[in-house]
Order: structure tokens, then sequence, then C-alpha cells
């Protein structure tokens, strides 16, 4: 494959490794944990790897001799910037322990496990993907592994191949799944270790024990790189307004993050207008009142940045898409039979009060897609919903009422964008580049020291990676009961925006002033030769919450 | 403002200048030029700035003592990448004449002089803005200066700020205007010298004498970097078809650049397609083919760059636009009398059989956008058309048609991306960073030449800057005679993608390659502080052009 000049000086970067990690490293346990909610019930779901004590790595004066292991490796769900180096570190570090350890990469995800799809991964291969974003190298999927006929299927390979130990590098659910693969494995006795990694640019997948997972950083650096070259076109051309759109359906990190990083004159976080009972048009006022007071300065220009996950945060909006999951669901066939012009008159006929107001104020493009659009269970489409043109749309809607109200007189001309995928496989920042190879090569320590069903876990992350500290962490530890599909499960709690947390009141206590004066930052694109202030920060949100 | 690390870091930067231009220099002049086409007319039209001869700068071994001048600058038309370095390259270079000169600078564009609004340009504000993004130090604006009323109202700021010469930051046709404004105040006998300088990231303002408009360097870049991040994307998902827009209406430079840098499995150049005379349903096939092809090797997956001009391109299409601006205008009374749900048909119906057949082989969507959305003008907005999605839906509707005839078999899932704003504000590369301020920096020896009608010239870019030649181009050289607005004027040519070019022949001779194999390559973010093969490479473009 023909690279890029980047890509080939990139090639040459070695990822700094904490110092405990660099030589040989001795096993210091702490005490038995508990789950963070619903103990019993977890516990009983995983009597062989419920209680393990913490773990964490110091340095060993006498290295002992290892023996060779050969271990699998699976990329699960979405792509996150240091996937690869999470791979190359897991490499290096299995080489460590004895040169003829082996590596086997499962092909697409999860699936390739199942099915038998594999690929040995050597060091010809490795080198050609250190410090490259994506994860092309051996590919992801969204296969679950859940049931018992995937864990003995895959079983069948790892004895074939030989394997003793499987790394997992995905979000939450997948780490999830990952408990539940180790706590099988070790009821019937297989001889496979299972080893999480945390990976989801979503930044959800963290708690007390794990500070961030990896490509949040790299990602929000990216978003942030283009909002920054969006605002100041902004405050050049003086005319429009941008409504720009963030990744992140479930949690509103990467929204908080970008806008931390490039004070933008609006930021919407899903958990506040949740936290609120705000209704859409509650949102729609808030954006309003903030163009028309800047306009009243003569400023008819701004930003706004909007999480992906908006509308299925907002209570309203919730109660009316369940309803009309519902409704679709069981009048499917006299639904079908309505002619197309009159499928709006009969959804407001056929809704509760209440949902019937929600759903007639919605503009008629959104309503319709509400309708139409549906996946293959039934259900609505929320993620097809272009969020970003339905606020923009209710604003110029709602600044018209106000021109005549004569509370508002400006010029409103929006414009939108959307900024996920071009993130998700961005070569990774070297906090990134670093963080990933922590993970991957502490995976590595924590197969010879003979654990499953832990999280490899590399943290104060605020400091030079020298310092990091290295270990362990039970992923029962993170778990608690949920309701999902209708039957409570075990899942790893997913770490929404706090709003008692350091970067959401940091950013509270800031907006006001960003929507009323123009304070764009520009962070500008990411560096990885320059200074360490610009190159070698992590995010804000890791540097708020860590008070450093 | 709060500077980001980067601006900070930035901000020392000390752009490289030509050698020629570090010491004294001497005018050496070329032999009378002539206008590219047209002579007869344009000679008539510029009695006192036609034939000027170039100028060309060498060093001079013994200074001569200069006076003090005071100067005007403006920025024209939409942003570009290193506009702010064309300013602080002028500011110094007027201060390095004398440190008593003083440069005003209009605010908001061309508006700004005939309204009298401007600011002085101290060395405080200039250093806040040296080797930043945007435009925002003046603002720019696109009133075109085209009459005498708005020169002579021009010309009583001047006076009033004793300022001798004026220069005009633009595109083509803002450089067009520099040149009938140069000509204006020369016939008047008034002393206001007017230079101009290449700007516009679409890369269409360059001839034998004009290498490059700056800011195409790093739009250019930021959109590969966008693109290459994507692409990584898709080929580790390996599931969707992203159909990516890029800015540039008249031109395809932009979409071109980026194809040599990424290697997409499609770009389209609209050169081509309207020197082929495809119809919009032989793009929408010649894409089909490919994606159909790529099915058959498995790969359900790709990407396809859009330049946003496409529409524009076709033939047929312009054909079409052009008697729905007519039929529209003419019959504007009855077609607001027709229902909403009859206006397709009555459209169809006044429409000649040929682009009635057109039109109704456009999506529903797109063709009612075309009868709806009007400009003051009343002309169809061909720019709100998103060409991404019309080609994609366009697609998807061929892909089955295929599958029906058995020479299709695959899934086709299309993801949609626009982007312009992303890279038009971007800090500028190490390029654009020393082609503007050696842009502005000749802009001042120009003046101090005495001339006038001129465009900062500054050639043999492939080299390393030092080496790069300094001078001047007489403006009318670049002319010839154009219809607008239905009567002939004298204009810049404006340089699209030329078919016989180096750029577009490799281009031409690889694409084939790319669509069928997944050869992408990924640029990643602009570096400012690496190696130089890293750090200061001029685009594929200039490099394929100058053979270098």
């Amino acid at each position: 494959m023909k690279k890029s000049a980047l890509q080939k000086a990139r090639a040459a970067y070695q990822p700094k490794l904490p110092i405990v990690l660099t030589g040989a490293v001795q096993v210091v346990e702490g005490n038995p944990t508990d789950s963070v909610a619903d103990q019993e019930a977890i516990r009983e779901l995983f009597p062989n790897t419920y209680g393990l004590p913490e773990i964490k790595f110091e340095k060993k004066s006498t290295p002992s001799a290892g023996k060779p292991v050969n271990v699998g490796v699976i990329l699960s769900g979405g792509q996150a910037p240091g996937g690869h180096n999470v791979i190359s570190g897991l490499f290096d570090g299995i080489k460590k322990i004895h040169r003829d350890s082996r590596l086997y990469g499962f092909i697409m995800g999860p699936g390739g496990l199942v099915d038998h799809k594999y690929v040995e991964l050597t060091s010809q291969i490795i080198d050609e993907y250190r410090n490259t974003g994506g994860f092309d190298i051996i590919g992801s999927g969204r296969t679950k592994l859940e049931t018992k006929e995937q864990f003995d299927k895959g079983l069948e390979i790892l004895k074939e191949l030989n394997i003793s130990a499987l790394v997992i590098i995905g979000g939450d659910d997948s780490n999830t799944n990952a408990a539940i693969l180790a706590e099988y494995y070790k009821a019937i006795g297989a001889p496979v270790q299972v080893i999480g990694c945390p990976k989801t640019i979503d930044g959800d997948l963290k708690n007390e024990v794990i500070e961030t997972s990896f490509g949040f950083d790299t990602a929000t650096k990216v978003y942030s790189e283009v909002i920054g070259n969006i605002q100041r076109d902004c405050n050049s051309a003086k005319k429009y307004w941008h409504f720009i759109k963030l990744m992140g359906r479930s949690a509103s990190h990467i929204a908080l993050e970008c806008a931390l990083q490039t004070q933008p004159n609006v930021c919407i976080i899903s958990e506040e207008v949740e936290a609120k009972d705000m209704t859409l048009q509650d949102v729609v006022n808030y954006v309003a009142d903030i163009v028309a007071r800047r306009a009243a300065a003569g400023n008819n220009f701004g930003t706004v940045l909007i999480p992906e996950g908006l509308i299925e945060f907002i209570p309203a909006m919730k109660k009316l898409i369940a309803e009309l999951n519902d409704l679709l669901a069981a009048k499917a066939d006299e639904f079908a039979a309505v002619e197309t012009a009159n499928q709006r008159q009969w959804i407001i006929d056929n809704l509760s009060a209440d949902n019937a107001k929600v759903y007639e104020s919605l503009p008629h493009g959104v309503a319709r897609q509400l309708s139409l659009d549906r996946d293959p269970h039934g259900n609505v489409q929320v993620s097809l919903i272009e969020t970003e043109k339905l606020l923009s749309e209710m604003v110029g809607k709602r600044l018209k009422e106000m021109a005549k109200e004569g509370t508002y007189n400006g010029k409103f001309s929006p414009l939108h964008h959307f900024f996920g995928y071009e993130g998700r496989c961005a070569d990774p920042s070297n906090f990134d580049a670093d963080y990933c190879y922590a993970l991957g090569f502490n995976a590595a320590c924590l197969i010879n020291a003979g654990v499953t069903g832990y999280m490899s876990s590399v943290r104060g992350l605020t400091k030079p990676s020298v310092q990091w500290i290295a270990g362990g962490i039970p992923i029962t530890m993170m778990m608690n009961m949920e309701r999902r599909h209708g039957a409570m499960k075990p899942v790893i709690q997913k770490a929404l925006v706090r709003l008692d947390g350091a970067p959401f009141q940091k950013f509270a206590s800031k907006r006001e002033s960003w929507a009323n004066n123009t304070e764009y930052v520009y962070p500008g694109p990411i560096q990885y030769f320059g200074p360490a202030e610009v190159c070698d920060q992590p995010t804000m949100t890791l540097r708020y919450e860590h008070n450093a």
C-alpha cells in the first residue's frame, strides 16, 4: 500500500511506555472488589469471576523466564483511533514474555472468532500498522458474543490454535460480553483467559478506575480542529449560523469536550436537557434567544454544537417515539392502508393527546421520517433524523415569531455539518498512540499474570506517560443490572455526562459569556512533532476531571 | 482572545522569504506584454495600463533610502488560508521601505473602501494574526468594485488617509476589478497605485505566469485529511459508500488535487463530464458500474469525490436550468396559481420535450428544488442542490435495475459529506504561510517600484521558498473578453482543469486501478514542526504541472 509522507514519518514513532512496564513486573493485589451496584445479582451471575482484587504492576528487580503464549485479539464495534497500537503493544508485550509467543487476529470482529476466520499477526504485518488510525489490520464488526453456542464454537478454534488468552478491544457492551465469556470459560474449565480493553470515541466507558476510553482524545481533537476552522470562517464572513452535529448517541462527552476546546456560542448537552425535563421547543427557544441576543449586538452569526443523541434524551420525544413504535406495530396493517396524504392526520388521531401535540409541533419532514423509516424490528430510526436541520428549521420558525413580537431583528442563515466518520479512524494523537500501546502491552502483562475477566487499566493519564500506573480491574467491578430488551441483564454502567462534574461545571460557568461574545478558540490540526504543550496534552475533560 | 497551544507556538514561525526579497531589490523589466486573447478590445479598455512589461526583482548591492508610504488593503470574496500572512508580509514590506509607513485595512471587504470603514493595522494588531487562518483581522465581503461612483467614493478616503497604494487580495473577479480601478485612477491622474494578490481555495486563478492562488494548498490538505480519515473508516468497516462533495463551483481543481492525494475509488471531474457531453444518467451509470464491479469482488464499500459545481457542467442540466429560468420568469403568475401537487406536471407540460425528459429523470425532491428555491434574480439556486445525495439516490436506483438485470449483486449503503467551510479558514500550511507572506512582502516592493495594475507574482513554487522568483505581472496580460450578464466584459481568464494537463492525465491513468482495488492513501493532518517531506510539500497539482 502507498503510504503518505506523514504515515512514513510516523511509523518510526516509539510510544512511550509507563516506566513500570519497561522492565520485569510483579503483581500487587489489592482488596477484593464489589460491583458498583446490584452486588448480590452480579455475584450470582459471576460465581467464578466476582470479587477479584484490583491488580497493580510494580517493578521487579529479578526477571523470571517466561513461557511462549498464543494470544487471540478481536476488534469489536465502531472504530476508534489507536486500535492498531493496542494490537502492536500487545504483540510487543507477548514477544517480551517469550519470543516464540504468537498473536492471532480474528477477522471483522467477534464474528471472526465464531466463524473461525483469523490471521496470524506477524511482525511484518504489525510494523505496517504501528501508530496508524483505523481498524483495517483485521477489521471490526458488531456481532455480539452472547450465547453458549458462540462461546463453544469460539473455543474450538482457540483450542486448535493453542490460544490461551483472548483480548477483546471494545466498548461497554463488548467488555460486558468479555466478562461473560471469561466467566463461562472459567466455569467449564476451559484454559482461556479473557482480557478487555476500553475503546470508544464516545468517551462513555469510564469510571472510578478507568479514566478514559481510547480514541476519545484523537476524535475530539479532529472534530475540534474542523469546528475551530468553521468558527474562524464564521467570524470572518459574519453571516452564517453553523449547526454542527457531533457523533455520540448515548452521551454528550464529545460535544462537551469540543465545546471546552473551541468555545462555541451554543452547545447542547443531552444529559442536561433530560435532567431539566426540557421539551424540543424549550431547546429551540434557548437557541433562538441566543441568536436574537447576538443579532441585537449586530452579530448575525454563530455556532451551535449538537450531540447526535439529543432527540432520545428529550423526555417528551422519548415518550412520543415509544408510543409511535407501539402504535405502528399494533396497527401496522391499518396504517399501511392509509393514503400517503392522510397518514399525518391518521397518526395524530391515533396518538394520545400529549404525544399528538408534540408530533404536530415537529416540522413535517421530520414527523414523516418518524413514521416512515423504521428498522427491521419495526422501531423508529432516530439516528436518521438530521437533528442539526431539525433544530435550525425550528429556530428559524421561532425567530419569525419573535420578529413579529418585536423581540428579534436580524438575518438568520443556517448551515449544517455532521462530524463522525471524520474522526473515528484518524491517526492517533501522541496521547492515544501512547495510551493504546500501553493498554495492549499491559494486557500482555495481565495474561502473564494468569488472570481472567479483567480490563487492562492504565491510570494517572494527566501525568507524563512514563509516570502512568498500570494494572488490571475486574470487569464485574464496573457492572450493575439494567433492563435490556425487556429483561434484567448485567452490564457495565455507561458513563453519561455528570452535571455535577468539573467539565460540565466549567462549561456551565462560561457558556453565557461564550454566547454573548465571540470567544472562539481555534485548536488547529493534531501535531505530532512539535513542542509538548502542542502535541502531548490530554483532553480538557480528563484535565478538569483530575484537576490537572 | 484566548489562543490555542498551536496558535501560540505558531505565532513564532518566521515565514521563509525568497532570498531576493531579503535585501535591497532592483526592478528588471521584461518585454511589453499582450493580453491572452482579444488584444484589441482589452487595449482599448485599458489605454493606460495595457502592454506593461513583466517585472522581476533582483538583488541590488546598494540600498537606496525609501520614503514613508501609506497603503490600504482589502480582503475580497471568500476566505482562503493565508490572508493574514499576505497582510503581515505587506506590513513588514512597507515598514522595511520606511519605518513611518502605515497600513490601513478596509473593513468587511471592498464595501469598506466605499463606505469609508477602516482600521489602522498597527504592529500590535498584525502580531496577533501572523500565521493564522481566517480573514477576521479586517473581515471580507463580496461587494464588487465596478462603478465610477464607487471608485470616486473610495478615492475620497484614500486621499484623506494619504494612501498612495491599494492592495486588493482576491480571486479572478476581484483582480479584474483591481485592474479596472488601476486604469481609472491612472486615467484621472489620481496618485493611487493598485496591486492585486491571487487568492482562492478553488485554484482557478492561475496561468502561465501565476502558478497557483494562495489557500488552495491548505484547503486541499484539510479536505484530504478528512477524506483520508473517512477512507480508513470505510476500509475498516467495509460496509458504506461515502459520497463526498467538495467546495469549488467553477472548476474541479480541489476534487482533482484531493483525488491525487487520497486515491479514492471514484472522482468526478466536471470539465471531463462537459467535454464528453455526458448526461447526469451517464455519470450515475459510471459510478454504478464501479459499485457493481467492487461488489462482485466482495467489496461493498467505497468513496466518491464530487465537485460542487458538477450539475452546472452537465450540458443537458445546463439547458434544463436555462429553460426553467426562462419559463418560471415568463409564466411566474401562472405557475404561482398551480396547486403544489400539480406543479411537477405543469412544469413537464411546459418544458420542451428534451428538457421535460431530463426533468422527469430527476429524483422528485431535486426536481422540486429546481422549481421552488430561486434566488432574488429569479434564477434556480443550483448551489442548494445536495449533489452528493442526488447522485447516491440515482446510483441506488440504477443498482436496483442492475440487480434485476442480473449485473449487480451486493449491498449499497451510502453516507454523505460536504466539505468546504472546514478548510477555507484553516491555519495556513507552511507552504501557504510562506507563499502568502512573500506575496504581501512582494506587493510592497511593487508599490516601491511605483507600478500600478500589477498582480504580485511569486514563482518557482516547487522549489524551496528561498529560491522563489519574485516580481509583478500586468493584470491586463491575463485578460480576455467574456459574456457576463449579456454584455462582453474584460475578465481574467478562469483556469479550469485542463484535460491534457499533467495532473488530470496522472489521475486518468490511475483511476481504473483505484476503482477496482482499494488503494487509499491517508495523508493525515497538516504538520508544522516535523520533517520537511511531511511539512513543506506543495500540492500534487503544482508538482505535476511543473514536473517536480
